[in-house]
């Protein structure tokens, strides 16, 4: 769905004048203390956010789903959508797909329509953690780790056909998500089960060309619950290391125990050189999968504060960061959500953009904390929300694209279009 | 399915001589530690968990579910099952039916069969938290917290219905797990959802027989991730208290956040008068439901140790606890999870009753931690196994459960007879 | 110490003009929205914030101690500390005092001095965790829980004297944190334990005057480590209910669980009538105590969210809330920690006041998620900093606090003053 | 202080013929089920575990310290605790020295003193979390990992000292747990602190003689409430790798996050071939201290099966794993809680040496969970006490050593002999 240029430009009409005050005086503010606004419109631009073709239905738990009307039925409606996204909001210039929930039937054609949205296509993502119907091999007792070769065989070679899938759409990177692990103590080895993992994402890696990545993601529980082959980011980086300099971690920021500090991670992860993507949401107990944001708004400020402090200095060589959301819209329409979780994460981003790390740095040089938090707190205290209303109009986006999607009333249309129950794919 | 008593005895026949000379080796250091070992054996009868009917089949996550061969295919079927499971455990005698997972078309012949197998009806089970396809109104925003008066009194109206069908089957108390909650902060008025929940409880409440009990389970987060209106036990008991002398709290084992101490909680409910009920499970990182005491089986010792302590000097007038297994069989045959569960439970309820309460509490009086934990860990090493394949034995089980299942292959018996494809209800 | 009101106004001086710019912008932003800017002032100036006695030393771990200079020496010295941050902030005109670590010898002259400085007493709090030298029995094995009855009395008659030096202070209530608890399973009896303890409270209840209100703390663990005898919210308020109208639960921030959801804790304390008060801090991992709203600054305006809607409404006519900061400022200058966390917490209420609970509990009857996130979203916004200020600069203080005071360099004055090397009391 | 042998037969004399009927019934039952009990008593003569030097003392918590009478005053009255300790058990044949609390002055006479007690001394470890009266540096804001060179430079030197009385002693192997961290975001800037902290490792690293060990503890937070430098095994291992193959990773079970899989994290660390050595406790909510065993023993017990397995085959080339108890003895006698967490780990092991690892791996390789747990449940559920009493009867020791420790009065005797009034070293 594209929208018409003048229902934009007429929605925004009432907001540009309110607008330009409030944009001026926060530049002015800014940069009186030094910050360059400009440069920071130019990086947002930068900042592609992929979304999902899973994410366009709404999600679910164990205990059941509410599904919402004018889903996606394919492919292509899906890019559509993430086509609207993108319009609406200029930051989610990127799509990811995942195979087997949308193998792209004429990739040709899915790659031009994506092309006319302004879409480029992501990461590819595997699954081996779903049996499909024409499956030779159960994945109940896992995948790549698997005891038998036989079902490491049929894991490897899925991934080499997502591998494949990806080429034709001009993907550059594989993530893998390896979910496989164990329920009990002693139902699995975890030793062979790790082993195991390395040689087939070994055969995995060695069949990307030369110019992909291969993003290594780690999750500490669910859907096993006693052990999972892959936990935490000093497993996957021993596999990322162990592949070779083109093999990655992926932080995914619902996939850690209670407590971690994840900006940590991200640091050291960037200092290693290791760091490949994110998986963008929020949650307050386990894999919540809830809107980005919406519960630690300032750890997202924080992680982002390592990401553009780390790639200002990046030592260790880490390539351009993928970024992905992936959230489980159980209860929102699922656009709204990401429009939403989209501008929390421009937010931090600005906000991580107007730290004063020459400052910060001389601080903490002399251990002067109460001063390093006062920076830190300035940064996040101010109200950029102007400065991302004017890169939206700048780029022809309606400053307020929650707003705006309600007022054209789109998942009425869809309704209309698609139906009001639809199947989801995906999860 | 019902056992030929010359299987079983064929079963045992082998192992009896090796048998008895373990038991009568424990009884004796038992005896002459003091305790009576034939009223152990008694009192373990009057240990019955109650099995759900949803428990049969195969479990899963939202992210799959990888079926077995050979599920029930409807409530008789179920009830043979779990006929079985009692017949080859003697400690579960007793269902609990969810509705309207289960509804019992005919309830007279469900409940014969029932009878058949030495089995009662337990609590009965309701659920406003999955849509069903014929229902008016959706849960996705809640039920009996819900903004709405209208979804408030269909939701009423289901307990009441799952009251009529535990009326006509023999059940004396009805179970609420309340799901309702939020995923984002502001999305629910915490105040208002609880008063409303409040409100419908009374109702339920009032409409239960005399001779009924409520039962209010609590959890602190899924479906919801944000809030959940009855969180942990301190919500259950003040609502609880506000309905009157027949509403109680029912713990989850899985139903905790990270490091809670379980045990602690039992105490206070017995001490309150408030305990109902449990629902057993074992967990590593969230409402896991995995099989029970295989993560921590020292904390299920720990919990039977406050139940035979606190029920011995039942000063708050606590009814007798109702038991049940509520685990998500995802990996292991169902029937044999649930054997392994109930093993569990019932060697943690052994090792508690040979704590010397006696010596323990004149050395806590002492402040003597060292000599305490001397009584505890002294209980706790024992392996009891002979007492309860005693108990097994005299009951004309069989005395390995596991084994016995096992060898006489019944889960191949099933998938001949009920097909390897079967639809599970429930989750 | 007191500040020449002069050199605050030079200090101001330069920065006025600006910030008159940027609250009349801000005042003009917030009235379009509907709020009343003065009305908030206004409020602002009720919201008066205990600085406890023990927090104006450098804190530690049980690891050690890394001491400041210039620490105040005496009751007196304190007394002054605290009115210098009061001058300086104008949101800390409360002093709460802990026995034994700050007897006031002279009682009535303290009083006359907290007097001058615009200071009035808040709670006093009692100690029981720890062994005094001239104490006839240990606390070693409990206080108010204690399984002796002698150490039982001695603990009740230490909080009785408490109330006494309350009384002669202006006081009107006790907080009791009663750190009581066991190590290892077994050590004590946990019925036993909490009837004790609900025993010995009553005791202390009926002493204190008519117009004194009894808190009680709640927290999981340290400094035991299996089980605390009051660990949650539900322990508290079963003890608050049972002693009378005059006993409330008091939250610190610290003491939960991982993950626990605090603002709905809050909510149902507020609903239930019996929320008595907080104590401020913030925490990653346990009961870290460091600076307040410096990891969880979102949690934090949540949780004020919930007073401010809850007071609003008061159905369960709870009284004037009592907030403390409790924190251990073991690396800042305690001075500067206290302002900063000052700060945040009159930030976090503000944010509170700007939200529009009218719109909000409008789109949660149509559980309209997506705008009620935004609806939260646009107050947490705003930089409300120019609010905070000009209620300074209309109170005189300073329009920034950490500024005014490093400038002034007032840690270097009591350090030679007071020496640079002082014993702390308290922790 | 050494008891004599007669004593100890004197003590043993009345139980030793209950002691020989249930040794012989389990040996029996363990010898039926293949294993050699003969062998296991071998084996467990090399498994010693080392007391640290100040564990001898009653521990405390940041809000206090309830002291015990008899505490040793100096390293030779504690190198008599300990070698007490190992006569009493025969598994605490290693002391490990912390300093500068124990600072040997007469290095020659402390080696045969500990000699002559039979204990050997294990890895030396160093401290810069606190500062001593005598430091030029302050260890503030860190050490290590500190923003200036001359505090580093102070901190390696002081590594560099330990190394040198480590030496004197016979030890080969350094442990350093680097307390380093901050309290706010901002305070430190992640990724220097690391860069640092490797760089002075190095230093460390090289100054080892070349066959010395250099083990590197992880701890998640405390005394650092934001970060820590070393916060997990991933960023150890990170260090370890880049320093060589003879620094490994310590693992001490207090120090990880909520409901982490500290035995995946051994299996791991094993197949890597970094596993250096344990710190033994337990806890419940966070490095809480707590005696060995007693919250988690199927835990303990999990990760020594870990352990058994692994080293078998030793893929990594591990070296011998250095084992020690690092719990704070609060409440017990420092001495019976020792004795006590002896008993845990030795139990713990045994257990682990009757996992029938052959059939384990080939109901793995079948994926046959329910197997598996059958499997590793027979191992502990079996009452393996006998076989701990067998190993001391053989080796001299008493049969019941918490027993024979308490009715020998030694505590009393120490007291008469060193004062009721001790001050600790150490926490």
């Amino acid at each position: 769905m594209r929208i018409g240029q003048h229902t934009i430009e007429a929605f925004n009409e009432g907001e540009i004048q309110e607008h330009q005050r409030s944009f001026s005086f926060l530049k002015e503010q800014l940069e009186r203390q030094g910050f360059d606004v400009e440069r920071i419109l130019t990086q947002l631009a930068e900042l592609q956010i992929a979304i999902p073709t899973w994410a366009l239905g709404q999600g679910g738990t164990r205990f059941g789903r509410f599904s919402i009307g004018g889903q996606p039925r394919n492919l292509n409606e899906k890019i559509a959508d993430i086509g609207l996204i993108h319009q609406l909001t200029q930051v989610a210039g990127r799509l990811s797909l995942h195979i087997p929930w949308d193998i792209p039937s004429q990739p040709e054609e899915s790659k031009k329509l994506a092309d006319n949205y302004g879409l480029a296509f992501d990461a590819v993502n595997s699954n081996t953690f779903q049996d499909q119907s024409d499956q030779l091999h159960s994945y109940k007792h896992g995948s790549l780790s698997h005891v038998d070769e036989a079902v490491r065989r049929q894991a490897i070679d899925h991934n080499k056909e997502v591998i494949d899938y990806g080429k034709m759409l001009g993907s550059k990177s594989l993530t893998v998500w390896l979910a496989d692990g164990s329920n009990h103590p002693g139902q699995s080895n975890l030793r062979t089960a790790l082993l195991n993992t390395l040689d087939s994402l070994r055969q995995i890696y060695d069949y990307m060309p030369e110019d992909w990545q291969l993003f290594i993601e780690y999750k500490p529980f669910e859907p096993y619950f006693y052990s999972t082959v892959i936990p935490d980011w000093g497993t996957s980086m021993y596999l990322a290391n162990a592949l070779g300099h083109r093999a990655f971690t992926l932080v995914d920021l619902g996939h850690h125990l209670p407590n971690t500090n994840i900006e940590q991670i991200v640091s050291n992860l960037i200092t290693f050189g290791k760091l490949g993507g994110f998986h963008f949401n929020d949650s307050k107990y386990a894999d919540d999968d809830v809107s980005v944001g919406s519960i630690k708004p300032y750890q997202l400020f924080l992680i982002f504060s390592e990401i553009v402090q780390g790639m200002a200095n990046n030592i260790g060589h880490n390539p351009a960061i993928a970024y992905m959301i992936d959230a489980s819209h159980n209860i929102k329409d699922p656009i709204l959500d990401l429009i939403q979780s989209l501008d929390q994460i421009a937010i931090a981003y600005i906000k991580a953009s107007i730290i004063d790390y020459k400052a910060l740095n001389e601080v903490q040089l002399e251990n002067d904390s109460v001063q390093a938090a006062e920076i830190l707190n300035n940064a996040f205290s101010f109200d950029v929300r102007p400065l991302l209303r004017e890169y939206r109009l700048r780029n022809r986006a309606p400053l307020d694209a929650v707003a705006f999607y309600r007022q054209q009333n789109i998942r009425k249309l869809w309704i209309e279009d698609r139906g009001s129950v639809v199947e989801s794919s995906g999860l």
